[in-house]
């Protein structure tokens, strides 16, 4: 099982307030908003895809890079988080 | 008149697609795609909404840092593209 | 007169702490640090040269985008700082 | 034995090369060089950076999140990839 399907309706939720978000933009411009809301409207998307997708690579790290039914103690968890800190650093 | 107004269609139809591309990502989650493909299809929405950003601000530069009917001759084109170069480089 | 000019000694500076920090990158590999101390000094000079950019691009809109001299109160200075604003987001 | 010990003298040229590269900023702004050829030197600079970052990260992945000699086959090889195709995207 996909840890993408394990954790599928709490990511569910949170693409659909991404496509709420893609939805303001359009909106911004249909309504001839200044560009500097469509601006902060496009930035604040962004920043949301941004974390959709360091949520995923951590789920994708924790549950895919070893399978722990079979090797249950195979993953260095202190190894696992100074990555993980990379990763949301860059996916800022 | 903002350069937003100005630009609008070419920037609703960008929008509109980057809309597709977040329910394609709704899609997958939803079919149970693997975290390989959820993760791509991240990737590519981030690029878009990147790329968008891109162009709003270009517009936003050429359009609104100089009143051009006031001050036709003011804006530096050359450092204008030194400027958009950056900003290219960086909104990728 | 370029903006890097006038500001040449602030930049200076700047850059050379950033120097200090590669030269540290180098100690931590050549004393065997750990990889965790490695990737926090390699990202703490990333960030740096994000700032070093992040100046020297706010200069350059401040300074050469329009020619002061010629041209006094051509600048949008509202404008400009929307533009500062999202260079800064994107540039951490 | 960590992993930027087994690599430290692929690494050390790299973060040597960077180095040189920060010298080659240092040099411009003292020779008061454009802003132009300031910022490509700054940007070359934080590309060869991340650079550097996403092979130390490699590195991490391949070798610390599973102690090879316990657990010889419990890495997923697939999933590593998968994982290091997008610290690869994320940075550049």
């Amino acid at each position: 099982m996909s840890h993408t399907i394990r954790d599928k309706q709490k990511l569910l939720a949170r693409v659909r307030r991404i496509r709420g978000q893609v939805e303001a933009v359009e909106r911004a411009l249909e309504h001839e908003a200044g560009c500097d809301e469509v601006m902060h409207l496009i930035a604040a998307t962004r920043g949301a895809i941004s974390g959709l997708m360091a949520e995923v690579v951590e789920e994708h790290v924790r549950t895919h890079l070893v399978d722990v039914e079979r090797h249950p103690d195979a993953l260095n968890h202190e190894a696992v988080e100074q990555l993980l800190d990379v990763v949301r650093t860059y996916l800022k």
